[in-house]
């Protein structure tokens, strides 16, 4: 690419931020565009995000992305939140303009657009989600934002006061019907799944180098039309995926998610279409 | 070039920047030499330099440039300061080293280098300099550091305490005898000009759009073995020095001056010389 005194910084902030595709991703597409930015990342933690997205402004970047840990003090540091920001309280995605700061977050959108890549129609329908984080949170709030009509949640501990601020937040905003469940009351999960239309796992358990681990303690919670995903790309096929492959499942995995979450930052920082083939092709195989 | 997660920024700070030549050089080295640095510009004035040169340390930039009008404010902000930028007050270029920022001024070593690419050797010879601004003042300091044995500096004020204060500790430091006269003094510059072994326009007469400036009053100031130097390279050939061509002397502009600092802070920030073929036949045709 061809930088010059006029090219203007984009970047990712977070720790670690070393092995991201994030620039090799956004630069390809900046490229292809021939648009006048360049991606870099940088590792910022939270101690240190309030003077360096002061600076940024100063610097006149046109957006950034966030990463571990610095998603939720993001969110407290923009002028403006998009509704998705708004209700999770994290913050994936900025946009700069003249120093007012909107806050985005992309993340349940990537995963909103990773089920249609993969030939999914789940507004209307009902989804098991596992998991209270960042991602869990944010595929949580995208899905009831675009009409996914019910929507299961399996917490570690769903009596949390952070989960139940969010879920009643979005009860509020969308009227979609949310439950709060606990892991371990696997009688409640097995009701749950047998009408759900989509199961997601938004935590990381099954993530190398812990393969082993999963959400379901075997097939038998399964049912063919089922569709099961997995927001972890590493292993591409995690025992979750295994599993639903077995028990002749439709699935997917959190590769594209990845993808789409970029995509729509790239759309909002430039307007344009991230060129997805190239993009695929290029780092997503 | 290619972008990843590990590439750490290096950056031209200054106001304006947008047609700085600097990023097209350095990224242009980077990639030769295969570095995993990228070089970009921010427009950054003296109002905001302190804060954002303390999110460039929190960013793990490998360095940094300055140029106008940031070179002074900077050499205050620096931790150590290498002996010509302690001299002069003046930083173009800040290498981090784990947030410890040493400050050093290139634009005389690109003079001296620029003199030397010429094919002049001027150790021990008198020079005759006009200027007192950032620029004349880099020269001053490393042509005296170089050992240059005798320098007559011509100036709009040479009483200004600024001007009075660089020399009198270059004097201490050197024993170079450098002495201050008027830019008006037409006898002195003539007496001057006539033992000297090259004279150099450190001011922006004769730069575009004002080509018709010009630091001496006709060519009978000249003698044929005078070198004549200017440090404008827009318009290629200044009055001067096409006075100086007419008049038979060896003459050379500041496209290289430019160049040669350039190359400076690459090998500062790099280790690496910069491939001055290859920027020379790229940027400096």
């Amino acid at each position: 690419m061809n930088i010059s005194g006029s090219t203007r910084l984009i970047c990712l902030l977070g720790s670690p931020v070393v092995h991201s595709i994030s620039p090799a991703m956004h630069n390809a597409a900046f490229q292809y565009h021939d648009l006048d930015y360049a991606y870099l990342a940088f590792d910022v933690g939270e101690n240190r995000l309030a003077s360096v997205v002061e600076a940024l402004k100063e610097m006149n970047v046109r957006g950034f992305n966030l990463t571990m840990p610095d998603k939720n003090l993001m969110a407290a540091l923009c002028d403006r939140l998009s509704p998705a920001a708004e209700i999770s309280g994290s913050v994936n995605t900025v946009l700069n303009e003249n120093g007012v700061l909107t806050g985005y977050t992309t993340d349940g959108i990537g995963y909103m657009k990773a089920c249609e890549d993969a030939g999914f129609d789940i507004i209307g329908k009902k989804m098991t989600l596992f998991g209270a984080g960042g991602a869990a949170t944010a595929i949580l709030v995208q899905a009831a934002l675009d009409g996914v009509r019910e929507i299961s949640l399996f917490t570690r501990d769903p009596k949390r006061e952070h989960t139940l601020k969010i879920v009643s937040a979005l009860r509020e905003r969308t009227g979609r019907k949310i439950q709060l469940f606990s892991y371990e009351d696997e009688d409640v999960l097995r009701r749950e799944l047998a009408d759900s239309q989509i199961l997601t796992n938004g935590t990381n358990l099954g993530m190398a180098p812990h393969e082993e681990g999963c959400i379901l303690p075997d097939a038998s919670f399964l049912h063919k039309d089922l569709i099961v995903s997995d927001i972890i790309y590493n292993p591409r096929k995690t025992r979750l995926l295994q599993m639903a492959e077995e028990a002749g499942c439709p699935h997917f995995n959190g590769l594209y998610m990845l993808l789409y979450q970029g995509a729509e930052a790239f759309r909002i920082w430039t307007g344009k279409d991230m060129p997805l083939d190239l993009i695929k092709e290029k780092f997503f195989r």
